[in-house]
């Protein structure tokens, strides 16, 4: 059986472009003991991933030069000598970035049984959701009432993010651009701030606006400006979770930080970063949590779809130039 | 009864010159009702004053024009109509900047009665002392064996944290400037490291060289190239506890902040804020532990001493100049 997959040729500096995705085709050669293989459905691509693109060991390997790209992915198993997996099953994996995987079967778990879409747990159930949930309450230890701010709010972690803090009471205030992301927003009951065309001062006075009071969380997924406005609008004992810098992973060079960072002694604030492979163990607990409100429509999820395997780059660069909403997804 | 007392004429820009404190000279009314008089013996400038001359309230009010300045101080109890404070009683409060202070004797602490003299008390088990204590434990979470990082490392706050710090196991490094500091460090057991002559790229390369495994805590004092370095060598889980800034106290403008901030998130760091006003509560229990091994000789303290009330402007713009090894005091 063939498998066509992704590579990249190089090591990007600053944005990648779509020339540095090959696509290679291979023939599979027979299940060994207790492989499986899977027809992917679904593939995931992240912002994480422009890490593992720049050759150096960060909290994850990199990726290597020539070998298939790696990356959550949801499918059917179509072939098993694992003896826990059986054909039909659906599972997720890290296998993506292609369109048939084959892997140890200890390496692919069977989809939890709550009703939901399958893709979903590529999303507000899976990875980004489990972030949006763990930086949330354990890491910025939100409590009912606190007022949140989101950055990148409309995006996969983002859009979560901003639900989960909304259903606890307290103002919640997301950041994004695009006109259709601020709508999502506003449509869920979530202020929307747009950073466009605003520097660090003027996007200070628009979260002012929005939420007087000021701020006692702030969910990180940006960087920029978007930090140096929280910084000067969050609380006295806020609490700032460190998920991403979505700005800065495409960056040529070191870049300043804010200038007003003497804020984290003035207000005591804590800011802390996660990854959040370091607290998988929390998984069934997020799912218990969380799964029951995505299945019964408490908590909504956007997606973002390209379709088939070709355009799998074309989704992964599209992260950075901020065109999801919500999870961007690829079908095949 | 005559008081000399210390007033700041102007909301200073930037480094504050000398012209910016004048002498008063004033006749004190008759005790009231609860106030104690007490002729001050040693004065503490601490580098937090500085934010108190911005005009500007932060976590502490600041000073008001032509009244005057506020400050740690100890001295003895000359007259008082305070049923807890007799004639000949020593004590700490925080009208400083002066030598005749006069005020309710509620405001008033006798002075502990660990056998230490009396200026300890402003220093190594005054906020300084407390300071250090608060931060390595309570705020970075300091366990046995930890490597630590320290900046102005022989200030007075710096110089208690490498020593409690050292004494818990792990290499400690300490970060100071003038030959006479690197040496008052190295015989204390401390691995020092100047920042002097070195961007943070060089400064990184020192402190990895004092310390190849990493840190696991920086007590931050300094900000600017020392936050930088500090953030390129410490440990993953690493925890900064922000103390302070005292690169930016006298800053005319914002200046960027590091350009490695993502390392928060690529270290999974911790960084926190603290005001030792918060945790005053614990001086009890900081005193307990800390004071009998002052007293007994194990931690050595520092002191930098100006004569005479004239000079407390002096000693307080010295700081900044980084002319102190360990506490700097006036002495009247």
């Amino acid at each position: 059986m063939q498998s066509r997959y992704f590579t990249i040729n190089d090591v990007p500096q600053g944005t990648p472009g779509r020339e540095l995705f090959e696509l290679h085709e291979t023939a599979l050669p027979d299940l060994a003991e207790g492989e499986v293989r899977i027809r992917n459905s679904w593939l995931s691509v992240d912002p994480y991933m422009r890490g593992r693109m720049s050759g150096v060991k960060t909290y994850i390997a990199p990726f290597t030069l020539g070998e298939p790209l790696e990356g959550a992915a949801v499918g059917d198993v179509i072939e098993s000598r694992h003896p826990r997996l059986a054909v039909g099953d659906k599972v997720r994996h890290m296998a993506g970035w292609r369109d048939i995987a084959q892997l140890p079967g200890d390496q692919v778990e069977p989809l939890p049984g709550i009703e939901v879409p399958e893709q979903a747990y590529l999303g507000v159930l899976g990875m980004p959701g489990m972030t949006a949930w763990t930086g949330l309450y354990q890491i910025a230890g939100m409590q009912q009432g606190d007022n949140v701010l989101v950055s990148a709010a409309s995006g996969a972690v983002g859009s979560l993010a901003v639900q989960l803090a909304k259903a606890r009471g307290g103002t919640v205030v997301g950041i994004a651009g695009a006109p259709e992301k601020l709508e999502w927003l506003a449509s869920h009951g979530i202020e929307a701030v747009s950073y466009r065309d605003r520097n660090a001062q003027q996007l200070t006075e628009a979260l002012q606006a929005a939420c007087p009071e000021g701020f006692d969380v702030y969910y990180e997924n940006v960087g920029g400006v978007c930090l140096e406005a929280a910084l000067n609008t969050l609380r006295t004992g806020g609490r700032i979770a460190v998920c991403g810098m979505i700005a800065r992973y495409n960056a040529e060079g070191p870049a300043p930080g804010p200038s007003n960072l003497a804020m984290v002694l003035i207000k005591r604030l804590r800011m802390q970063g996660f990854i959040i492979f370091d607290h998988w163990n929390d998984y069934p607990r997020f799912l218990e949590e969380v799964g029951p409100q995505v299945a019964n429509g408490e908590i909504d999820y956007a997606e973002t779809i390209e379709e088939g395997l070709e355009r799998t780059p074309d989704a992964f660069l599209a992260l950075f130039e901020g065109a999801n909403t919500g999870k961007m997804l690829v079908r095949l």
